[in-house]
């Protein structure tokens, strides 16, 4: 069963306004089977909507139309739909009340712009929109069905969770596909690729998809499967995810959307642990990742970011011979430094980063890139050089990632030998 | 002028990943005069490139591909071009040259899929990507014009910007887009709204459009002007900001591109200053964002991310009795932490926030998104409270956008004071 997505409006094609709103009809529709085909984002203009519903319909047996729904002139859309299926608007009395008490609850008088938001093509079945001026128009055409929504994100997401899932799994008789997305951390898109030749091939055989999705220090898998049987479907992954897991153990560190900064809380809730950190290149970013996970204050007691020798050696103790004899980016400082923190936040973990972030301060013998990462518990230190690249924001995130997956290691470890 | 962007890849059809990329290489055309007609998403299937292909080239001059052009085997529109240029892939020792620098600088051996992506279609011109292993490319059709990117934001804005815009702006000719944009802080779009109306009224006249651009914290006023002659175009949209500048003077901070922590880099590189931070609610991310800017550690000294009473009464000497009558979100405590930061890493600047990010620990006299924020000097201290929403991302964002424009303000100050 496949579906495309329209969506109208100038603000997009401007550059205006990020569509968001086709990610999340995607996600609603691939778990009730039904995958998109294609997304087309156009403009408030009579010619293009009308030739762009066409090409749709000649392609897919379901057309999601969001945007141009709105009270003023600008929004074509309705009259348009109207003119595609050879109808007329008229008045709808249902949404003429949910309009009148919708406004009525925000103090604010019906006026002829909203009266207007009641008309509807007559060959349309209406979906109440409890969160704003503009219905949901549901039209079928043959075995074909077209729906048309507000472009705002929350009136649209309303509708189709509230309504429209339950309609089209009753209408249409689809399959379902199932996702299942695994995170590695630490290696690199090309050699992940190589280590997994074999396996990937085998997937298609058992009618499997993969994907890699690279970021900044992470390369996600996503693994795809189509059938009637969503339990069969899940089972027949969850194999192949065994079987990852014996090829790449020590590069996969969670699932889906989950983010290492959440992992690592709910490690350290788990035993009631807690954290600080020390940072030199990462300049606070490790710190900020922690405590963008709500709830955070329970564990993370907070950083120390030493942006200068000078306050390595007296806020973090880092002996200044240390730094004459190693650098300031190298095993011996980068240890000091998390082994101080642990004792000034009296915290059962720490890491530390010291780093050439770039785009200057490079030398022949430690270029741009090159950081050193310490993790550290009260009785155990692990720490490691790492050659990232010469983009400066991307090493920030490459050397936060990689520290903070070593530290999710370190957690794991001494967890097991409790 | 009017181009169409096709994005190629099966995460975005399945709501994966959001297509931010449309969007930014929208306004980015909408600069030099190219208006985007259509976006496209289609999956990684060799009939809907080519379909795709073919109908935008009916339609438009300028046809944008981004995406599909990884090492794996599941990145298929290289070859899918060839197809439909009717050509075959040839190695390109230039390509192969920047992948080998790219890879060997990240000690990581170029194999059989890296040299894989050296190979180009014979009838296209390259585009160097300094960012990652997939060249971009050009081709020509009659006076059509193609180009296909790598999907990988920052891989494709590094093109576009370096490269392309130049390419497109000798190739097509076109009527100059002249845009400024003035950066504002501290006052919400309605406000502002409400206070430019009669300046705003008066700009149609002119031929003159405004857009608002909301982002947290910060509204940035985009004025564009339209003709053939660009520095008759610079001169209307300069007199037009004098007035502003009139209007609003206190909530301009910048121009253009400009960030809030570069502007203070550039203040404090000036009189040779430095800066260190105390954060407690905003986590790190104003360290983050100081840090963000090559060159910082000229003036940043640190910061010390305080996330709990302990460390703030332990390591930046906030008094007990304080934290106990005032609370830890008050005047007292921020201000305690400023001043004591400036003792602590001996500069002469400080940032402190300290409140309630959410999205639970808020109370009736102090809600979710309660802030103090101080920001000191030797000499002076200036504290004040605000009340943000109730989302912790946008809190957080919020409070460090605002705490950088006061200690911008408290510099500039003292500047003119000496």
């Amino acid at each position: 069963m496949k579906a495309e997505i329209i969506t109208i409006g100038d603000e997009l094609l401007i550059g205006q306004v990020i569509d968001t709103n086709s990610a999340w009809i995607a996600q609603k529709l691939n778990l009730i089977g039904i995958k998109i085909h294609r997304i087309n984002s156009i403009s408030d203009n009579r010619e293009e909507i009308l030739s762009t519903l066409n090409e749709s319909e000649q392609r897919v047996d379901l057309i999601i139309i969001t945007g141009g729904l709105g009270p003023t002139n600008d929004d074509i859309t309705k009259k348009t739909l109207c003119e595609y299926f050879k109808t007329k608007l008229v008045a709808n009395e249902i949404v003429l009340d949910d309009i009148r008490n919708l406004l009525n609850h925000r103090k604010i008088n019906v006026n002829k712009l909203n009266q207007g938001q009641a008309d509807v093509p007559e060959n349309c079945k209406i979906i109440r929109n409890f969160n704003g001026t503009a219905p949901g128009m549901w039209f079928e055409k043959g075995k074909k069905v077209f729906i048309s929504l507000p472009g705002v994100p929350f009136e649209m997401k309303g509708m189709i969770e509230k309504e429209i899932l339950q309609k089209l799994t009753n209408h249409f008789n689809t399959q379902t596909i199932y996702h299942k997305t695994v995170l590695t951390q630490g290696i690199a898109e090309s050699i992940l690729s190589e280590k997994l030749t074999m396996w990937e091939n085998a997937l298609s055989e058992k009618g499997l998809k993969l994907a890699y999705l690279p970021q900044p220090g992470i390369v996600r898998l996503r693994l795809s499967a189509e059938g009637d049987n969503v339990n069969f479907l899940e089972e027949i992954v969850k194999n192949e995810i065994e079987k990852l897991k014996q090829i790449i153990p020590e590069y996969i560190f969670g699932y889906d959307n989950q983010k290492l900064e959440e992992i690592i809380g709910e490690l350290l809730k788990e035993k009631n642990n807690t954290l600080a950190v020390a940072e030199s290149c990462t300049g606070g970013n490790i710190a900020h990742l922690i405590t963008s996970v709500p709830g955070s204050s329970e564990y993370f007691k907070g950083s120390i970011v030493a942006y200068s020798n000078e306050i390595k050696i007296n806020i973090l103790n880092v002996e200044e011979s240390n730094i004459e004899n190693y650098g300031a980016v190298s095993k011996k400082v980068v240890e000091q430094m998390a082994k101080s923190v642990i004792k000034l936040f009296n915290v059962d973990f720490s890491i530390a980063t010291s780093g050439i972030a770039g785009p200057s301060g490079g030398t022949k013998d430690k270029p741009v890139g090159t950081t050193w990462i310490a993790v550290a518990s009260k009785n155990e230190i692990i720490s490691d050089c790492f050659i990232f690249g010469d983009n400066r924001e991307r090493n920030i995130t490459r050397a936060s990632v990689t520290a903070l997956n070593l530290l999710r290691k370190l957690i794991i470890k001494q967890i097991k030998n409790k």
